[in-house]
């Protein structure tokens, strides 16, 4: 029990994750700060030596330290920025806390009401995510447990820019009714200030293989109710893929780099890391490949394929 | 030795490879068609059930069957592309032979070079890749033995495009030596048709946090040798990271995404599966974070950090 | 992508096996020789850097090249030994062929039945396992085709010695009937020639821990059918547990170590690599834990726990 | 990032050992309790769900809360037992307090020297392994920090028994110099109670292939200084491995199962969960292959092969 040298320890204990059902992804692990289970699912703070910090939610990294700033503020700037004036928003998921961070620095923004599902999850990200502290603390921050559908349902306000921070469209998983096209018309759009509402979603892998999973087909569905869909991506090093995201408006989206960066400087107190006009830019140009799949999609999410799951609370982003 | 089902056995074997200290990447395994060991360089074929057939050199995953299109359009294209009429190429490396298939792909090319150290590694994808069989089969390829710093010296021909198709330029790695400042200055651009000649060479890894390693340092190093110099990178999902090429001429680069396009279809056999015009600009508008590493490198390599190593060959590409 | 030398590919390849939910055993791979379904089972033959040649079957390691002396001569020997002059063999299983090999071995032994129910496994490994070869093709071996209850059942033909070389007495799994003691009762034990007769059967893990699996039940099982029973045990490395077998029969085994000794060179053609007299002396001798829980057991195995699955056939060894 | 149910988060996080080159040996984990680094070695409490909580120093595992009371109760009762009035025991190394805790619980121990290296795993073990809190708090134990070699030599009195509980005999290793024919003659024999005196030490893996490591030169170096030497092995399922202890003395060892049975019931408090006559009698009795090599061994460990690492501390057991 003596052959291997003292190098060995630092490399001992793993984070392992498949990535797709032939495919893992495993990290060294420095210390598993928490593990717990909520009513709707397992959590797991981990602190791991090439992301740092890692949220863990049902056996799938959620967020990793050293790089969700690229998830969330591409998440969150590129829709407030198209708005000319965003100062309610709506955050359907988002328990993490880091969402709502992006959306606080934006000068404009005057509420911000996040609905998670999952309230163990969000005290949990409150107590442990340091750098989310000032983002709970902030009082535009109003946080509802309730589960998004029924909580739009029920609100008689409406907001700039609604986000959707949820878990993929999985047929049979839980957050599959919120991705429908019936969804997206009858109650996310009622519920944007019309004509210049902006709704924005996380959309799944949007690599060069990875975005016919579900990519292409939010993009579509969304086609079918708003004017205008961007479709965009970034690659995240921690998630060993490329992102996507999609925004969608009944109002053009046509800003230059230059009017994005003007913007920037005006409205968002801070220095963003990952985005700014050129990076959108090339964000927002997807590769060839993704591209036609995108033209081409023809499905389009409706509640039919959701319908043994209904009723079936939607808990987390990328749950 | 009986409580697991049949679907265990699917995943049973598996490559895997240390991205760096920290991170493992791992495929699921069909088979080990071959492994070997050459001269330089030991060597292996794998059939991985995420990206295809796989090949390996000294422990590296250095091209993956499903997504190598994506790092050889990337490296050959645009530069062919760019050059108003690219007839005679030389490939430093390259001895997979995928470079050349993209280089014969162009209808305007009378001679490709390939000059690779290790003929075995040739012979084996001579043998392996069906795919390249007919670029092997070229007469418009001559495929050279050698050292590609000593074969460019002692040629007294030039060429309209030279390519880097060799392992990154680590400090007493084996291909060091062909990235320094004075290879560029006195070695390359002398054999380059002047003015129009284009050198293109990849440039590491160039993810947001990997772009520090090599990318930002070529790129620097490029400008302190030609006038233009243009960076690009893509996410190659079986490296687990984005990818960069930096290209580099005393002619400017000016051709629009509609102008590259148009280039494509008059010159290009068959259809591309990852570039085109649109690809290309989102390509080489960096993100934020890189964009900004690149211009404020200071480092410049030179030969003094290679000296030790001086006389030894560079091997492969990636090795 | 060239940081780590040349040692890393001699590790890059791995056999992975869950030994049970939360340990895993992993095998540095050479090559994969041999992947294939048969009509029963998914199949591989490996080539493995610490145990040689492995066979796996539906992802669970059956035997390998370098330890599976171990298993087999104490599958065998044991039992031929203790009986005064055995000649005729049924092996239920043992399909790989190494029982038959060892049985053969003995020169009293005028008729080896083996009756494994997949034709492709003992087809398979009659043409990889080299080591088997022989045996195969020695005519006192007659191969059968057969699930290995009904084989007995409509034979009329009585044994010396039936060894089971099953999997193991999983409720739900195939071979679950094979271990009943209505199995033993009405089935093997009239097929054996009465009073001298005996059966022995691998008995799953035998380990301080994983003994109370379905070791201590087979062993009570058959205490519940036979007047005499031998539970023996050994740690046989690829497995990573010690291994357990009971013997059992209607007459005493009082052998001292040196009869064994005596009978071993008289009887068994070459050299034994793993038993002799001490050996099972020390094997047979079980560590305390182990039989405490042995004397104590109280359950026996029955049909009605295998009533599911009635009519599936068992179909081999550990599978 | 949703694709796969609650079950796989129990098993997302790894520790992982190199039990040889090319053989891994992987435990899920619940917690990583502790990480530090003391001015001998690395250390690691971690839980493991196969094995509780688990010792790490320097990447190998040292002990595991449910099974090593194997190690621990093989190491000391037999040679304790064989003696006729142990009172006076010295420990090299045995820095966890399990050994000591083993001794205590012999009714003749009156006195327990403890004389192990690093200060920092004594203090750890004493805070973090409560199963030992009660031997560290035991007046008879006296707890030493300095090198075994230089306090034996420093010391006055004799013991009864001396237990080895050090690292294997690695040439180069920090515990080699503690295995050598003339440190056992002019060093350990002079400090034991001459003629009834006992040595015992750990011995290295002892399995089938393993114990041609260390086991048999360990047990080969102690018959040239000892007229008897006992080897004996245990599979510790932890180790995944058979383990091997030399216990040696110029008194005969010839209890029987039955005496060594009446010893423990008067000397020993409490139960002991895996040695009795039975287990020793048969851990004593080696397999054939283990047996042949014990007794063809040459080798014999001496001082020179140790030169150039005198004065190099041994650190720990396993280490």
């Amino acid at each position: 029990r003596s052959h291997v040298g003292g190098d060995v320890q630092r490399k001992s204990c793993w984070y392992e994750e498949e990535i797709e059902e032939n495919l893992r992804w495993c990290f060294a692990l420095k210390s598993i700060l928490h593990t717990g289970a909520t009513r709707y699912q397992d959590i797991q703070l981990l602190d791991t030596k090439p992301f740092g910090k890692a949220l863990v939610i049902d056996g799938k990294l959620q967020s990793a330290e050293i790089d969700e700033f690229i998830y969330h503020e591409s998440l969150v700037h590129p829709a407030l920025l198209h708005h000319s004036n965003p100062r309610s928003i709506f955050i359907m998921g988002g328990g993490e806390g880091s969402t709502a961070r992006e959306i606080l620095r934006h000068r404009t923004v005057e509420k911000v009401v996040m609905c998670d599902i999952d309230e163990e999850v969000v005290e949990f990200c409150k107590s442990y995510l340091a750098v989310n502290t000032e983002a709970f603390a902030d009082p535009k921050l109003e946080v509802i447990i309730n589960d998004a559908r029924a909580e739009l349902q029920s609100r008689e306000d409406q907001f700039d820019v609604i986000i959707g921070d949820l878990a993929d469209p999985i047929e049979g998983g839980p957050c599959y009714q919120l991705y429908t096209k019936s969804f997206y018309e009858s109650i996310v759009k009622p519920k944007l200030n019309q004509e210049t509402g902006i709704f924005v979603t996380q959309a799944g892998p949007a690599g060069i293989f990875s975005h016919t999973e579900v990519f292409s087909c939010i993009y579509n569905t969304l086609k079918q109710v708003f004017k205008y869909v961007v479709p965009y991506s970034a690659h995240v090093p921690s998630y060993a893929d490329t992102w996507g995201w999609v925004m969608a408006s009944d109002s053009p989206f046509d800003l230059t780099a230059e009017a994005l960066d003007l913007r920037m400087n005006q409205r968002i107190r801070g220095e963003s890391r990952y985005l700014d006009g050129a990076t959108f830019s090339s964000s927002s140009t997807l590769s060839k490949a993704v591209r036609n799949t995108l033209e081409n999609e023809t499905h389009v999410y409706t509640d039919e394929a959701a319908r043994f799951i209904y009723g079936y609370n939607c808990a987390y982003k990328h749950a």
